[in-house]
Formats: structure tokens, C-alpha cells, sequence
């Protein structure tokens, strides 16, 4: 039982330490490789389909000859429950309307299922439902279903909640992970490493004070905007791809993006912004910023026509104000993330390979 | 801090210890009287809106001028995983096929959220996820967004799915809870109590063996059968209220119909079929099969005219061969159910009012 086995996923064979078939380790959850090795080897094979098999943060289905729908869905089991900038309410309701946003769709409905642990107090239940509905209302929508279950005492932690969510896609609107093309422009909508670093923080885990406050935000009105700022009739000036940086953070988005698309991206150190306070815990902590988790960022690869007015249209709309253009994407070498460093020399940025944050979304 | 409060729930007013205010307790998961007050107080209020206010098994929107969705979610956190019949994999998707075909929507697509705990065998996993595979193959579903969180050892019990299903309801279909009339027909798909046992069996808390299987079933196909034998633009010979009689068992959603719809609903005792292992196991233990919950089971309130030909659709299908007519409407007194015993005596069949059987779902 001691031989490697490999498996193939998206076209790559990764060798994969048969111990990780096994047991379920925290690093199943990272959002990284071994995420990715969990999905590709037990989800995808039994449920397969066109929509789950395109890897993107949403499932798109043609639900009528007339209506796209995207549908996306995400359980939440933050720790702690609170942090500076957001909650677990919060993040539940903005985690699921982001993805359904990532499709180009506009969010309309979520679904909210919580599962309580015995004892829970309900003032926390209270904050935690008053949070997911001041999300809501920002992100213009309506939580159409619920469900509750209870499990005893050390069954959970707290409370973990699952959102999913329904979306429409506008007509011609095609947007998806596999779509980046050489040449493409690569825009990101702000700094990165915030929400990471502002759980850590709510946990202590950093061993001195950080005033750093998670970006998690809806970013649905962000993505409208920059739909209007673009043509999706012309490959020239539409957006392409859609994504935002969560588990595993920036570079392991890059890199799924790269992958799926069979393309190169090519980004610049220096242009990719970290708040100082940010960068300083991760400087003390030996963490890279490209792999700290966010929730309320965005990559958008658009056609080079449309980068000016997408970043402007950005520019004009909260939550999107920081953004910048850190790269484009090119042919080869085919599934790689380069990134130029600040002292002009050229590295190789990897998918997140093990567990940096367990519980961080 | 002892005075009880009282709160307003659906019309009717319940006196509530301040207690159930402060922590969740088991018997808010019961799906009966506190799972109610917990919704009414501190979901309903914060996430209004006319789908979620109408209180049904799934909210249902008209996402565009001609398309109606029917939503619904449910997180399952059944104990043990497996039990005689099924397991959490067909349990997950079979709870929300079944809330979506409740609105008379034919179900189509799925999301599976995991929350799964450090040390979870992935043997086990597989043994889920493929159950889940065939069980969406029988209803005839794609799964086409997922989600997988791992949380430490002691922070779950081996692994949680929600699911989440959309579904389109079909053109002039109308069915809720609140459109129950005084002499609609009620039809029951089959003999009640079967879920509940099964897992209590599972567990090893009967105390002797008994030979019960889970009624765990996807029922939209049932629910298409009965939609073609009946007409929906007539009153009397159209379906009115469809429910699966889940947590809380048959009374519990007969009295949610009744009170949403403001009838009585009058049932006779002698035509709900209990099989005798599970009346044996219910005598054993001090329960009431009302009360027990069933995961492929249906409540059908029908105009008179449609009462044949959609008892006979039933009996044709699959998940019905065993359909009755158990009642019928009244007018008052109106919120009540009430059963002619098989003694000829007539008895008030309340809602759950307490934690009978946790984790059941």
C-alpha cells in the first residue's frame, strides 16, 4: 500500500500518495491540489456532466430554450464565526452570490441551510441572521428556501451554514474558466490576502495585532458594470473569464484558469497589490499573499479591447476601486502561471500543494 | 426571566417558555412545534419574502415572464450513515427531489454541498457518493454544483450534504400548502412510518430486530404521473397541496396543511395503512406512527373530480401502488385535524410538539 497511484484531471496526471485515498486529512479542504485530487477522483467520475465538468464556479444549464441558469453552492465553516469585516452570515451570502456572479449571471436567489449544534445561543443565531440579511439586501437578493437541522453537542462547531444560488445569464453572455485566450488582458479588483489574514487574526493565531479587515463583499453589481463596459458579441472586447480568489488564493486561481484554458498567464509581482498590514503578517507568519484566501476579490480575463473601459468601469464601482491590470495571458507554455518578480527575474507560480488555513471560508 | 412570551406564527398564537429563547436544543431540529417557533421568530422575520412567507416544501419564483422555478434546500445529518433501505447519499437527494415535485415542479438540476470530517474513511465517502449517483438516476437529475469542506476530527459527525434543487414548475400548475378546499380528497401514497424505524432500527435502539425498511424514494416521477391524470385549470379536478410527510410525520404536515389553508382536514384511522413491523416497533417503544417520519412518502389534496383518476395514476406507478384515500376537507373548525378513530370516536391530531427522534434526516 506504499506505491503512488496517478490519476488524470483536466488533462494532467498528478501523482497522488495512495494515503490520501484513505482518510479524509484537513488538506481535502484547502482549496489547493489535494481539493482538487478529492473532486477529480470521488465527485466527478460518478456525477459527471457538461455543467459540473466545466469546473467553473457555478454549473450553467439551459433550463428553457430561452433561460440559462447558474446554480452554485457552497457550505460555510469559518472559525471563528466572527472577524474583523465580516461573519459567518456574511460570508455565507456573499461566497454563493459571488459564484453565481463569476458566470457573468445576475444573482437572484438563495437557498440558506443550517445546520446547529445543541446549545447554541440563539443571540448568536440572532447576529449571524441579521448579518446574512444586511448581505442580501446589498447584494439585491432573496433567500427563497431555508432548512434547519440540530446535532448534538460536539457534532459541529456552532453552526455551519450552506447557501446556494440561482442566477440568470444574459443572453450572449458566455463566460467561463476555460475561455482565456492569448493575449487577453488580466484584471485584478483589488488588494489580496485580507480575509485570510483578518481570520487568522479573529483566531489570535498571529501573535500580535493586525488591523487588517476581510474584503468579503458581494460583487455582483461590480460584475454588472463591467458586463455593460464590455461587448460580448466581439472576442476583442468581452470578458472572457470571471473568478474570484478564494481557498487556495490568487495563485491557485491563476493557475485553474490556465489550466482549463490551455493558455499561459503571465503576471506582474509588482502590480498585484497587498495592503501593508497584510503583507507584514505574512512576512512574520512565512506565508505567501498569493495563497491567502479572499472573498470579496476578483480576476476577470477580458479581451484586450475591453480592458480600458472594464478597469474603468471597475474604477467607478465599489468594490472594485483598487483595480489593476496585473498580466495577460499568452500561448505557452500551456497551463502555467509565470509570474515576472519585482527584481525582474521570472518564477513559476504554483497551485496550492498542501494545508494553509483550514476553516477559513 | 420565567414569564412565557408568546409569539405569532401563521395565524396562530403559542405560548413559548423563554427558555427555547436562550440555546438550541434538540427538539428545534424536531420539524414539529419548536422547529416552527424557531423559523417563525427568527428566520421569517429578517428574510421575508412571498415565496419563503408561503411556507411550502420549496419557494417558487418566477425567475422570467415564462419561467416559474421551483427551489429548495435541506442539509442532512441522518445518524447512522447507512441504515436498512438507504443511506444519507439517497436520503440527500431524494429529500430534495421530493421537496421541489411537492410545488408540482419537475426537478432538474441538484448542488451537493459536503462537510466532512477529518478521519472520514473515503471508502465511506464512496459508498455515498455512489448511492447519490443512482439515486439521481432514477430521478432523472444532473448534480451540477458541489462544494467540499473538511472540518476537524470532533467537529461533525463523518460527513453532512446538503442539497439544493431547482426545478421548472409547468404552466398553470398551482399547488401549495394554503390551497387546501372544503371537499378536496386526501390521498396518502403509502403506508407511513417505515423511514423513521428503519433508522431507529440502525441505530441498534429497538431493542430487538425488526425486519423495516427505509421508504426512501425520489417521487417526481409519482407526482408527474398524477399531473397528467388530473386538470389543473379546474378547481375540482386539479391538485391542490402536495407535501412529503417528513420530520414530524404525517400529523405534523397535516396540520401544517390545515392551518395554512384554514380547513379542517378530517381523516379516517382505518385507511392509514401502518405495515404491522413498523406498528409492532411503535407499540414497543411508546410511539405514535403519526408522528414518525417517512422520506418517499406523500400527502395529495385533490378536487373530488380528480380523486380517481389521480388515485389511479398512483396506483400505476411506481411509490404508489399503495395510494388511499385517507380524508377530506372541511371547513371548520378551521387549522384542526381531526381523526375518526377506528373505534368510531373522533380525536384532535395536534403537531409535534416535542424532540421525538433525533437526526432522523
Amino acid at each position: 500500500m506504499t506505491e503512488p497511484k496517478t490519476i488524470s484531471m483536466q488533462g494532467a496526471i498528478c501523482p497522488l500518495p495512495l494515503v490520501h485515498n484513505e482518510k479524509i486529512v484537513m488538506g481535502h479542504g484547502s482549496g489547493g491540489k489535494m481539493s482538487q485530487d478529492l473532486i477529480a477522483r470521488w465527485f466527478m467520475p460518478p456525477f459527471d456532466n457538461p455543467a459540473l465538468r466545466a469546473g467553473d464556479d457555478a454549473g450553467v444549464v439551459q433550463a428553457t430554450p430561452r433561460t440559462r441558469l447558474a446554480v452554485s453552492t457552497d457550505s460555510h465553516v469559518v472559525w471563528p464565526l466572527f472577524f474583523p469585516g465580516g461573519d459567518i452570515g456574511r460570508l455565507a451570502v456573499c461566497g454563493t452570490v459571488n459564484d453565481v456572479a463569476m458566470m457573468g449571471a445576475n444573482p437572484l436567489y438563495l437557498t440558506a441551510g443550517f445546520i446547529l449544534e445543541e446549545g447554541l445561543e440563539l443571540s448568536i443565531l440572532e447576529r449571524v441572521v441579521s448579518s446574512m440579511r444586511s448581505a442580501a439586501e446589498e447584494a439585491g437578493i432573496q433567500i427563497i428556501s431555508g432548512d434547519t437541522k440540530v446535532v448534538q453537542k460536539g457534532k459541529a462547531d456552532l453552526l455551519y451554514i450552506n447557501t446556494s444560488g440561482v442566477g440568470l445569464v444574459p443572453e450572449g453572455v458566455q463566460i467561463s474558466g476555460s475561455l482565456a485566450q492569448p493575449g487577453d488582458v488580466i484584471i485584478l479588483s483589488g488588494p489580496i490576502g485580507n480575509h485570510g489574514i483578518a481570520v487568522l487574526a479573529a483566531r489570535g493565531d498571529l501573535g500580535f495585532q493586525a488591523e487588517v479587515q476581510s474584503d468579503v463583499a458581494p460583487l455582483n453589481h461590480l460584475v454588472a458594470a463591467m458586463l455593460k463596459a464590455s461587448n460580448p458579441a466581439d472576442p476583442l472586447a468581452s470578458i472572457h473569464t470571471l473568478r474570484d480568489p478564494t481557498r487556495g488564493g490568487l495563485a491557485t486561481s491563476l493557475n485553474e484558469i490556465a489550466r482549463q484554458s490551455a493558455v499561459c498567464i503571465a503576471v506582474e509581482e509588482a502590480s498585484i497589490h497587498v495592503n501593508p498590514a497584510v503583507a507584514a503578517a505574512c512576512e512574520m507568519l512565512g506565508f505567501d499573499p498569493l495563497y491567502i484566501a479572499n472573498e470579496g476579490r476578483m480576476i476577470a480575463v477580458v479581451g484586450p479591447v475591453a480592458a480600458q473601459p472594464v478597469l474603468e468601469s471597475m474604477h467607478s464601482t465599489r468594490y472594485g476601486e483598487d483595480a489593476r491590470i496585473i498580466g495577460h495571458v499568452e500561448a505557452a507554455p500551456a497551463g502555467r502561471v509565470l509570474m515576472r518578480t519585482v527584481l525582474g527575474s521570472t518564477r513559476v507560480v504554483d497551485t496550492l500543494s498542501s494545508e494553509l488555513l483550514p476553516r477559513i471560508c
